[in-house]
């Protein structure tokens, strides 16, 4: 499923959520941040089953995927359905899958934007 | 599925979210005020696509169920599966059946406590 040629139809949170996605597969760090500061506002927050500590800084969550990235290089997250959205809420289905499409793990992001449609929230839970 | 005679080994934050459908399921205005402002805080939001506006009292909250529950009396709201629960954010698939046992629709809460867990926050989406 690829949504690249019909990113400027989508409404601009979808656009927000495919630029956050671009950021986890980012395979440079610099790069990684770069867009990590561009799409969350400054007080975002986010927090995963996983971790025990919620990340609050841009610079705390960019590292966070670039240490994810480093034990899984190979897996990409994708989309697995069009976000839903309403009053400034937003939920995904996303996967982790293998070059061979396999999927490795799947799970849920439900977050927040502000009126600038940056994200201010994110929180994750796996389903797989 | 049933978890009635298990509520009292289940994580509080559980049983605040079977109290939260119990007072859906009920019958009585009074007695669904009354469990709601138990359940929520003063200051919880409530957000749903099929509304335009976000309901922030627990008054509205209960007014919002009466207007549903005055629709459709015969039906009843049910987890399907256990929340997910971490760092005061949960999540519940929820679903809304005939008295025959028919799905009329299903969906996800997502929402939030404090330190008191009472709900601040709740965030629906419907899947069918």
């Amino acid at each position: 499923m690829s949504f690249s040629k019909e990113i400027s139809f989508m409404p601009e949170i979808e656009q927000v959520i495919q630029k956050y996605l671009a950021a986890w597969n980012a395979t440079d760090s610099e790069q990684r941040l770069e867009s990590i500061n561009n799409i969350l506002a400054a007080e975002c927050i986010y927090a995963d089953s996983h971790m025990p500590d919620l990340i609050e800084t841009s610079e705390l969550h960019s590292g966070f995927i670039d240490r994810f990235k480093s034990k899984f290089p190979e897996l990409k997250i994708t989309l697995v359905d069009h976000p839903d959205i309403h009053h400034g809420f937003f939920r995904f289905h996303w996967q982790l899958t293998q070059p061979n499409g396999d999927i490795f793990t799947k799970g849920i992001f439900f977050g927040e934007t502000n009126s600038e449609n940056k994200i201010t929230k994110l929180v994750g839970f796996v389903d797989k």
